[in-house]
């Protein structure tokens, strides 16, 4: 299958269906295919048709979502834009590094998600909790208002070229040097099962306080997500979790 | 004096206004200033200004002139946009290797000029012929429709990270290792000049019968082209030339 159809472009809550015409359009200059939209205002729209300037079938092939969980759910690498450089100490990529991770994985044959936030405000801190990387296109720090179709532009940009130097033969073709033969990851409904599971356990334990989390959660997402599970661990993790769940039970029990 | 100083944009009479300012943000995203309209068919407009969503700086500060030459001609180094791979035999160049010059170049102190064409059809034959370098977007070949704004940004967008590179030091700072001591190069009306008196000598000559030009001309731009003829080889060409004209005459009397 084509690298092209392993990668996915997802806009969330995008207000003018405008933007997502003019999105679709850029994608298919760029040769991208796939658009998930994640609770579009207005879609489909007379709007977005026009803006598209003939990329139509990128719209109407579009998958309309109701979360960016669903949306990302059968995937294993989700890349998010952050317009600002936040404070989480998560991996922030520029657009280079970020499309050069995209690539080899999705030559690994991973499901691969680039998500784009809305035109507003960008992701919001949940939606960017649900990413393994952060990326940020630089801009003027002054005048950093890029809209959603050219940071969308952009980023198809550099997979394009990211991939013509691949084609082009060994020269150019470090991204492809970089495939390995790399473990089977867990996806983000796996691991969202697993966080779940996590929490319950550390609530159980009393380690975990509700009423105070302490943003524990979130320090395990990131730490688990900078690990990049693979399937295999997470099943272990399972495992672990149940067992320690019978026994503070049996615990409670006794 | 900054880099970003000595790269201008220029727009070859651009149809729509909003183009216009939609050009002018994405340059203000990626911190570029400098901004030639050659021929703009409405300027200024009231759409250009409200594209430009706030970089009205770039637009109140643009320069109109009336013809291509004009706008470059005291630059030394002139890169054209093609949005087709076209059979002149000339360097075409990928976004990151013009870039790559025009920052060298600039930094040299040399006056930039990155040149775009009309909305429908680029860049006439006559106006790629001004230039030294032609340079080529990659889009979908089956989808090439990448509008006026989107061609800019991703070349600015280019220029950006390039120069933030740069600024990081010795690892990515591959573009300043080109630095060198270049020589002063011949400006485009210095070249011009040189052009049309070498076109008289050879019209003079009768090797180049008007009527029948065969693209001699062309031949002549392109070969020095590739040369980029420095202010003082101009000079020796010119006295040269002059020194032929003498003998011609002479010979015509005699």
């Amino acid at each position: 299958m084509p690298i092209i159809q392993k990668i996915r472009i997802i806009l969330v809550d995008t207000t003018h269906p405008g933007n997502i015409g003019a999105v679709a359009r850029a994608m298919k200059n760029m040769e991208l295919a796939r658009l998930y939209l994640v609770n579009p205002l207005y879609f489909p729209h007379a709007e977005a048709t026009a803006r598209a300037a003939g990329a139509d079938d990128i719209l109407q092939n579009a998958v309309v979502a109701e979360s960016l969980l669903e949306a990302i759910q059968d995937c294993q690498l989700v890349i998010g834009t952050s317009s600002r450089v936040r404070s989480l100490p998560i991996a922030l990529l520029d657009p280079k590094e970020a499309v050069t991770k995209a690539i080899v994985e999705a030559k690994v044959g991973y499901e691969v998600a680039l998500v784009f936030g809305t035109e507003s405000s960008g992701l919001s801190n949940e939606e960017l909790k649900l990413c393994h990387y952060h990326m940020h296109i630089p801009t003027n720090t002054e005048f950093a208002s890029l809209n959603l179709a050219a940071a969308v532009l952009i980023i198809a940009y550099e997979i394009k070229m990211a991939l013509a130097k691949a084609e082009e033969g060994e020269e150019g073709g470090d991204v492809f040097g970089l495939v390995q033969q790399l473990p089977e990851l867990a996806t983000v409904v796996d691991q969202e099962c697993f966080y779940t599971h996590l929490e319950e356990v550390l609530i159980q334990s009393n380690f975990l306080d509700p009423k105070k989390p302490r943003h524990l959660m979130e320090r395990m997402r990131r730490m688990f997500g900078r690990a990049r599970l693979e399937r295999a661990e997470i099943n272990i993790w399972r495992g672990v979790l149940t067992e320690l769940q019978k026994k503070m039970i049996k615990g409670v029990i006794e």
